[in-house]
């Protein structure tokens, strides 16, 4: 029965962001809808306890917290707090705005860590914050966690697009490549405690995860290069 | 007022294929839906003729036709032919069971030319006929058409995978990202005779393309390696 309710809500929530995904709200509420069992929320922490880093990190529970931004701003060009600043400010981002989420347990603990670092994904993976660059890091998300939420913002973003944006698809669709390349290839950016990491060249950051941003870039403009040209078979 | 018909049309038809991807009909009923309005079909047409190879092709109309798969079966191991004949009897597929779409006309022709030749697509590009094989396969011919047709069979396939077999979205992942690889770096295969091909070596005709097989498949395991490493930022 609860299964039930579930598949209802989740569909709804789905349904209601296939016909706006521009509006966030609606994004939230498939998350929300998507993440409500407290059943599966169990099966994720104790599938993530099974791994004894993400065990320690469900009991250390690493949080951002309160940010200066003003303060921020002012560390050194390149590293990773200036350019999550200078990324807050052209994209009219205040994180201080939002409510900070209670952590008391594991399981708030993955959605609070998520929903506060959701941003600085953004900057280590170089995802704009365009609807493309969105779906291409949810990609990202499901290509390290193999989890329903971001498969299922994806796939939802993806059928809005095709629907009201079709041009779009083009340009997501390399977004997406992008995402599960590099998602596949680094190492797990959950749990990091990201506070201990803003001094750092942001470039020493992604060399670290193994976000290898340029070899992937790379071979996407490589792969374009025959797109155009005719198949002339010779006799 | 035909527009709101056939979105009403194409909805109805994406929906019975999110319930039942399994079924081909319901693929069949999406793509003669999607592809349904003479206005959108007349475009595609439109824009394919200002290609001047591909006004050749809509003007020759190349077709397949009946085949002799018991004679295919016996030419020389590693040729198009026989691969292509041992694929069809390991799927227990026989074209000549299928009718033979009519093209009296361009538009006609791009309908009947790629019915006919989806098998040998999966034969060149080496996708499997599974699930995520077919997944692979349409982001390899959205990636070269940027059709609407194809993007929408597998936005729809991947929505039914995600409600229905979730396990499957982590299979078929690398097999979009594949084929969205192959199709951008391939020269078009839409419009070949493939006729003339049969008795060439599979790899000799997949080099002629630009289908790098290996490539891909060797950048698709490079990027698995890290995957369950743990973060382990020095301090």
């Amino acid at each position: 029965m609860q299964a039930i309710i579930k598949k209802i809500r989740v569909s709804r929530a789905a349904l209601a962001m296939v016909r706006d995904a521009n509006d966030p709200d609606r994004v939230f509420d498939l998350i929300e809808a998507l993440s409500a069992s407290s059943d599966a929320t169990q099966k994720t922490v104790a599938r993530m306890s099974r791994d004894p880093e993400l065990a320690r990190v469900l009991r250390e529970r690493p949080r951002l917290g309160r940010l200066d931004l003003e303060e921020l701003g002012r560390r050194p060009k390149g590293t990773l707090g200036r350019t999550f600043a200078d990324h807050l400010s052209e994209n009219n981002l205040d994180p201080n705005l939002l409510p900070v989420l209670e952590a008391p347990d594991a399981a708030s603990y993955v959605k609070a860590h998520l929903f506060e670092t959701h941003d600085l994904w953004h900057v280590v993976t170089g995802f704009p914050t365009t609807s493309e660059g969105e779906m291409g890091l949810q990609a990202f998300y499901f290509a390290q966690s193999g989890s329903r939420v971001p498969m299922g913002v994806f796939v939802a973003g993806l059928c809005f697009t095709f629907l009201n944006n079709f041009e779009l698809c083009e340009v997501a669709m390399p977004q997406v490549v992008r995402g599960w390349l590099l998602g596949r290839r680094a190492r797990r950016l959950f749990g990091t405690d990201w506070k201990t990491l803003l001094d750092r060249p942001l470039e020493e950051v992604r060399a670290t995860f193994g976000l290898e941003l340029d070899k992937v870039d790379t071979i996407l403009r490589e792969f374009e290069r025959n797109r155009l040209s005719v198949a002339t078979v010779p006799a």
